[in-house]
């Protein structure tokens, strides 16, 4: 187990007056006791008190567990894990529930009394994955190093008739190549008027002369994400294209500028929205500036207008400004950054300026 | 939507003297609606009362619903959709959840009052999803005939000094040539003494002489998911490795030869395990015989010891049987299986007769 990263969840736990929480996001128990697996629909439960040692339910078909220093809990199929957890759980108290936690699960232990009340809680454990150390910075340096050398790999496959699907297929190879494991989500690959949807999935579409392109990839490398998205011109670009450009480009800019230790989410997201709303355009970025990332490439807390909270040193998320114009063209210009105490480090290097390529 | 789906799930509803369902499994709701997105930590659920018009609840950033025929409820990123389900739901009567519903959403349901209880009732949907329907048999028939020819792909790549990862990565590419879109889950190819964790993750382990060969793979094709497991020799069995190999297959047999309408699951889990435990190994087949299978490659009702219910025409599951010997080998024999009117059919046609490849 990671006693710090423990630690600082139980001063978390102190803060809200809890004195135990149930944890089953994998990745958030891996981050706490180094053991992975994924447990698919059987039972993987970390169940932390405020003092003493931690219990690790698993299943007797998960990889041995016995070396984390947790107190082990095993079951078998045929067994039912609640009366087990109940055992564990103090009655009393109110108990912290993971936001991940289902309701396969939840339920029974509720009409079992398991605990006084349940509370949502994870952001006990997420509040302390979002400041990242030291070793874990090095880790989104190393995970967004690949994505700049891949995003170069991208733009080599641009030529006319090319599907954007072609492009995606290769793409994981390339992530491999370069020493990453996996996609961190599914690529986006959008040509012409399909970049208007923020969230288009990559299709047979080829590519016609003076499409604009857009890449929104990410790796993930040694547990850690990536995500960054860039868009290209393949022809001189109009009047019209270059103005909704370089107004995201200024976004995303604006947004980058201000970030430091204090300033606070909605801030940021605001400093990016204003310069598209005065350009006319702000009913066209219809979605949050950003969003934290670490081990998953959407990490809890937004980069939004509702997040009043103050950025941390440490912490890691998306700056992505973006303006849609359906049948038309889609613009997004996405950097990852880390707050550092007085500012912060863009940790994407590949260049942002209008770029035709093809 | 698919109104006969949902009469069937509103005719399980009746039986559990339930008035309101809300779903949040993104392939039930494709199952039940034609509509299918992965919402990530977004809310995507189905509220389905016993009469009148569903609710498909949907983030703006979603594909486009409107033409499912339910009634769209939308919300962006800076919307709380909680008051919104309230609205929809009768406070005055018990919800039924999905159990795939977390507590993120769960939570504040209940905080907010928003249903007189709330119980587990997913099985409202999950027992509808188990019959499949002829055309969902066809799928089924079709996912598993690439499985089979897959499989031989496999055993052509067994040669002294290739590693499980080599083959595990390229059996992706093969499932696309033969029509598939995907794994159903991540594949197993395990060597020599690796079988016997019967969950062992493909990784740089060459193969050895005379070593054996599981492979434990499944595609996904047209949303319906596939699943076989074989065994292989690479050399003259020992007496020991045939008498393990002989007893595992003896048992899937003996398995599939007692499934049609009216035996329950439990008795076809106990038909294999008897004549694992009378050859000395029950211990060693330390897992569950099966698991339903359709959209999901794991569905639930398990054919195993403690699930007492009758299996049904239409239902379909797999038969993997299997030994286990830590540091010496793994035998596992695995093929899904459809329940007809008399009997059932076995969907993999690959033979399963102790064969010596390499």
């Amino acid at each position: 187990m990671n006693t710090q990263r423990i630690d600082r969840v139980r001063a978390n736990l102190q803060a809200r007056d809890l004195d135990q929480l149930l944890i089953v996001d994998p990745l958030s128990i891996w981050w706490l006791t180094d053991y992975y697996t994924e447990p698919y629909e059987r039972l993987l439960a970390l169940y932390l008190p405020r003092t003493g040692v931690p219990t690790l339910f698993v299943n007797r078909l998960f990889p041995d567990a016995s070396n984390t220093g947790a107190r082990i809990a095993s079951y078998s199929d045929t067994d039912d894990p609640i009366p087990m957890l109940s055992a564990a759980i103090d009655p009393t108290r109110p108990l912290g529930v993971d936001k991940e936690l289902s309701a396969r699960w939840l339920v029974p232990l509720m009409q079992t009394g398991a605990a006084r009340a349940f509370v949502l809680a994870s952001d006990a454990v997420d509040d302390a994955r979002a400041i990242k150390d030291a070793r874990e910075q090095e880790l989104m340096r190393a995970a967004s190093a690949v994505n700049d050398e891949a995003m170069a790999w991208l733009v080599e496959q641009v030529r006319p008739g090319v599907t954007e699907l072609a492009i995606a297929e290769g793409l994981l190879g390339t992530y491999r190549r370069l020493g990453a494991e996996d996609h961190s989500f599914s690529p986006i690959v959008s040509f012409g008027p399909n970049a208007a949807d923020p969230h288009h999935e990559p299709d047979e579409t080829a590519l016609t002369a003076g499409d604009m392109v857009l890449f929104d990839v990410g790796c993930k490398r040694d547990w850690y994400c990536s995500d960054m998205t860039r868009t290209f011109f393949t022809a001189e670009p109009t009047e019209h294209q270059r103005a909704v450009y370089e107004t995201v480009l200024r976004a995303n800019e604006a947004a980058e500028a201000i970030v430091r230790p204090g300033v606070t989410f909605a801030e940021i997201d605001l400093a990016a929205r204003r310069i598209i709303e005065d350009a006319g355009w702000g009913p066209q970025f219809n979605h949050r500036l950003g969003h934290q990332i670490g081990l998953q490439d959407h990490e809890p807390g937004d980069v939004s207008a509702t997040h009043d909270e103050p950025v941390q040193p440490g912490m890691c998320f998306s700056i992505e400004p973006g303006i849609y114009l359906p049948g038309d063209l889609g613009v997004r210009i996405e950097d990852l950054v880390i707050v550092t105490e007085d500012g912060c480090e863009v940790l994407n290097r590949y260049p942002k300026g209008a770029q035709i390529i093809g």
